[in-house]
């Protein structure tokens, strides 16, 4: 169809079904079996005449269910419109990757295109249109439980890889390519703000915070051309953003130029009511509707309103018009007139769903997340040593981490699983070891066990219920039990490796005196396998800690890219008067960017080609990176900015750049970067984003903290 | 003189007098001894023409200083144009009252005034003339050191605390009543704010919640007549406060009408060049200039930089001849220039300096100000029953708390002293407690006398460094060994009361197993004292919290007066999908506004004179107040309003008004307040203050969690 076809379409539609087009509704309500329909029918006080004509759907999948509910809907459907099939596709559908967090410690944009591609393949196959993925939330405090989400603390990283998933999700032509599905950027905006780390909780910053650092992200997902953008649960200057109309209509839609859809979080519009903006279901719709919210999401504010508010003249009818003929541009974009099964397949579901590719590359991208955090020379381990693998997550398969849906905890392949394929000397507990409460003979089974190796591989961590949404924690320790067991167990034999599932950084105070630290995240199906081949050095760590890690939660919130202060530490380590703690550092425990080798990368040789630069001149700058190590090694070399002087107070680094490289033992490569005035731009007093001659430190280097600089200038 | 005389002085000045006005210098550059003179002269680089002409002073006191040393001054000097000693005199002169938020917590404007009183009569006889006081920063982060500066985390509460200070201080007349000092207000604005509890770092936070709840504060201040306002070391939305001149001359001076001085915090201009806004000190002078800041603390870049600033037509002269002015107008109103001695007086000084009269009023004072947490029927002691009082805050003289320059440590009562007065059962310990790490010897003893006693009285808490400018804890519970002889004290005689002097609300987790906890601040020279009378009943504890006490620091930032969120966790506490945390509560252990008595008071029969009200006649709504107890006491009656709609989320409680009640055994009272429109008002999406109609909650009770409510309207 084309755009005026479409208008037409909403022109021939009555005003119920236009505003049931506005709505969608969840899996129960297409079930087959009335004893599934009738009770959520009843909870939310609807008829059959909307779940024939609500707009799109949430939560059904497999081809051939999906098949079903579309021949059943567009049979009872006047104007044969055909409804979206959209759910959570996060980090994988059956094939589950590693959590967000830990792709983005990956720092590998065609590592993350692949997972959205095989994801959103998967998917499809199963009937799926839409993904609400990505999320971009920047996140800053790891008390939240959806860090876990997220690709990180960085706006830039951020960006690249809400870019790269959509770009992985949507592919080229999604009306042709029905083995993609649309992508849906959230939580507009500003999510991870959550005060004191609690979900849900209100979010309150600086319009400048919130251009500076927050929006690019969700912008760069737009720009890569995903489809939809989901609002947030959290206010924005103190207004919850499902109502917020400054957000949704100035930014997003005037300023950004988004013309996709708008959808509410989950029930998110009638909580307009709780957040106190609105008196009831009726202003919660008005609120919404003017905002520009087209969708809403699991509650009847829209049906059960909007008509009264267009007859009360509070809205215009056209605002509803406006919001349908987006959503049918979406159905026309994803081509399910032509074809309203689209990419839904039994014989491909069968082929594609998991199948030994898709774990394979799932392997290889859980790789590329872990993070070596630490190694007194106790990794590689090699077959020939003996190795005790303990702890709770040995054998454990709870390793997919929150929001994988379809994943199969029974078709992860656990830590002990993979190490088997690589060596024969390992010793394995019998007893079921519990992440909070293992029993006595749990403990003194591990302990037994690593009085008779080499070296023990201690398996610690989080389960995945611990974060995710509505899992926020105040304390970010591992479980006190844990680091009872992991001081036995040193006593016992102090050759410990310590893996880490989680879904956030933790305080890991408790067990800093390992001799290895391998952060592992929830790695996916696949994880247990990944591991193991980084313990034994058939994979060389190269991940990169996307968000830092505190020494304590009292440091919190913490992240690198801090504004200056008047009184800086470093101006003054040893004076009282400079902002800093008197009982811990300023600093992360493992910095942004941080994350150790096999091979031992050295930089040296950093050089621009000028002092000076200008708009039209660009700067390079370039240094020299060499692998002293034994083996061959990916490093991420990163480029950091200081502008020495702004209109406001700067950050005191910011990443602007960073390349991949692959070195041989001994082998020498010269990275280079641009670093142009576009760059440099940033929001100024009056918002406006611009830059100005002047001084600017470049930095290069392999984590946030160890940085070879340089001192440049921007001339006019 | 008048206005005219003085701004003929003005033009009399030439232009580097002018300039040198603006500069303040600290004591040691007016020492009469040549070694005390030269290294700050030689550090700053500047001669003695500029201090003969510097226009303030900070730091002097004594009478007899005070007066050579504005002898010296004014001979020194062209046009005969006095000096103003200014200095820190925050919570007392030499007779030291509570810290400021031990003071926060008697929610008691007379105390208060008459604490601020007290201190200006010591500082003016000793011959000072300004104190920067009050410090008025919203805090809502136990880990900022500077916490204990403020009265606490209330806008209403810290409003008419700052203005009942003012009122202390400065009295009805400065001009005639030389035992009056002038206020100064700071930090503008919102250094409370401090990015993860740490001094001197960025605060980010929007305009909307800097005015609803930051601003307030300062504003009831200075509407209270303060003469100056100190700048803050933060940025405000950017850009540090001292170079803000949206912050200075828009908010400052035009909206809220000041045109008093206003002055740099130590060293902030200077510092404009770290913050990274300003090139070199030249600029940061431009900037500061430019933002209205007329005074100069202890840097020299107006000295250095102004004169050359005009010359280039970056600033005009007459920006200097304003700030000059407003500093002359502050001389005049200290009648500095008919008598450049003002309270100076050797005679008075001997009198009134730690008067016993003076000492008595601090006794009362730091007795309102202590907060008894928890009574399981263990206080009040009795003189008959044999009390060990132990631990390290048992003779501790380290009870006057930060800021506290002229107080003296050998001058404070400690509490086994202030004890001996009360009982003669007492048994203390012989050997010396250390706050941190306390020898065996002095834990065994305790423990010993633990084992002889009825009842035990540990003395707990922090030191005074532990709080106050750059003193931030990462970790806000009870040094370590404390809690470990909390322990073994509670196995040896489980009837033991803690007592606290902190600086700040702390993680009190490690002692909650206590029968009593009596929180006392750092209480000042008669701490020990009113502690005691407060622990052998002497006194009935009347203290209520003006900050939370979080559970843990993994809870912070924690305050009452929260915007509601969306799932908010009370309409579903056993869902999952609701604001929370998986490992604490929401909520402070020890709430805003709570406070245990002896007495037992019981709130009844709540109403309203009306169901609705209107902008022309108010609501009123009343309470009885019953004293169930055997014993006399002050109850703090607090009344709450939640607006369950406005255009923004609304906090879910906000303190509107208070009044304490004295109830002798069994007496009834019942309370009254009125709620107005005018006290409904509110920053819009627009920043306009205003209220609409609608539906609002009044509460009533002893602190901000334990409440009676009732509904009514507002209408047009």
């Amino acid at each position: 169809m084309n755009k005026k076809q479409l208008i037409q379409l909403v022109e021939e539609m009555t005003i119920d079904e236009k505003i049931n087009q506005l709505l969608q509704l969840a899996a129960a309500f297409y079930s087959d079996k009335a004893e599934e329909k009738t009770g959520p029918m009843s909870d939310l006080g609807l008829n059959q005449d909307i779940i024939d004509t609500a707009g799109t759907t949430l939560g059904i999948s497999g081809a051939k269910e999906a098949k079903r509910v579309q021949t059943e809907y567009m049979k009872n459907n006047r104007l044969n419109i055909p409804t979206i099939l959209m759910a959570d596709i996060i980090h994988g559908f059956r094939t589950i990757f590693p959590i967000p967090l830990a792709l983005g410690n990956s720092w590998d944009e065609g590592a993350i295109e692949k997972m959205a591609e095989i994801s959103a393949k998967e998917a499809a196959v199963s009937g799926l249109h839409v993904t609400f993925s990505p999320m971009v939330d920047l996140v800053r405090d790891p008390r939240w439980g959806r860090v876990m989400e997220s690709t990180g603390e960085d706006p830039l990283l951020n960006s690249r890889l809400a870019a790269a998933m959509v770009r992985g999700y949507q592919g080229e032509n999604l009306k042709e390519d029905h083995m993609r599905v649309a992508a849906c950027v959230k939580h507009f905006a500003a999510y991870g703000g959550a005060l004191a780390g609690r979900d849900y909780n209100s979010v309150d910053l600086s319009e400048r915070q919130l251009r500076e650092m927050y929006l690019p992200g969700y912008k760069a997902g737009l720009d890569a051309g995903a489809k939809l953008v989901m609002t947030s649960f959290n206010t924005v200057d103190g207004v919850p953003a499902t109502g917020n109309e400054w957000l949704f209509r100035d930014v997003l839609r005037e300023e950004f130029g988004f013309d996709g859809v708008v959808i509410s979080d989950w029930g998110a519009i009638k909580e307009l009511i709780a957040h106190g903006v609105a008196e009831d279901e009726k202003q919660a719709a008005e609120l919404a509707i003017k905002a520009g919210v087209d969708i809403e999401m699991m509650t009847m504010c829209y049906p059960n309103h909007l008509k009264e508010l267009i007859d009360e003249g509070r809205i215009t009818e056209s605002l509803i018009d406006e919001a349908v003929l987006r959503i049918l541009e979406l159905k026309n974009d994803l081509g399910l007139f032509e074809n309203p099964y689209r990419g839904a397949d039994e014989q491909l579901e069968a082929e594609v769903i998991l199948s030994d590719d898709h774990r394979q590359i799932a392997k290889e991208i859980a790789q590329k997340s872990m993070v070596l955090l630490k190694n007194d020379s106790i990794l590689p381990l090699n077959a020939q040593e003996k190795v005790a693998i303990v702890g709770p997550g040995a054998q454990s398969t709870d390793i997919l981490g929150a929001w994988s849906w379809q994943g199969k905890k029974e078709e992860a392949i656990s830590l002990v699983e993979g190490a088997h394929l690589l060596s024969e000397n390992l010793l394995v507990a019998t007893e079921k070891f519990d992440y909070f409460d293992p029993s006595e003979v749990a403990i003194n089974e591990a302990i037994e066990l690593a009085g008779q190796v080499d070296k023990v591989v201690l398996a610690l961590g989080e389960t995945d219920w611990m974060s995710g949404e509505a899992a926020s924690r105040s304390d970010i320790r591992l479980p006190e039990k844990q680091l009872t067991v992991f001081a036995k167990i040193m006593e016992k034999n102090p050759n410990v490796v310590v893996t880490v599932y989680s879904g956030r950084p933790l305080d890991l105070q408790g067990i800093e005196s390992a001799k290895g630290i391998v952060q592992a995240w929830f790695p996916g199906t696949e994880g247990g396998s990944a591991l193991a081949e980084i313990l034994w050095g058939r994979y060389n760590p190269s991940g990169r800690l996307s968000m830092s890690f505190p020494e304590t939660v009292g440091q919190v919130p913490i992240f690198y890219n801090v504004d200056n202060t008047g009184r800086p530490y470093e101006s003054a380590p040893e004076e009282k008067y400079v902002s800093k703690y008197l009982d811990v550092s300023n600093y992360a425990k493992y910095p942004f960017g941080f994350g150790l080798s096999y091979s031992d990368f050295e930089y040296q040789d950093m050089r621009t080609n000028s002092d000076t630069f200008t708009k039209e001149e660009p700067l390079e700058v370039s240094i020299t990176v060499k692998n002293n190590g034994q083996v061959a090694g990916e490093e991420t070399v990163q480029f950091y900015v200081r502008d020495l002087v702004g209109e406001v107070s700067r950050p005191v680094k910011e990443l602007k750049d960073f390349q991949k490289v692959w070195l041989e033992p001994g082998e020498t490569q010269t990275i280079r970067f641009i670093l142009s005035e576009e760059m440099l731009r940033y929001v100024h007093k009056d918002y406006k984003v611009k830059s100005e001659p002047g001084q600017f430190v470049v930095m290069i280097g392999g984590n946030s903290r160890d940085l070879t600089t340089m001192t440049v200038r921007l001339n006019d």
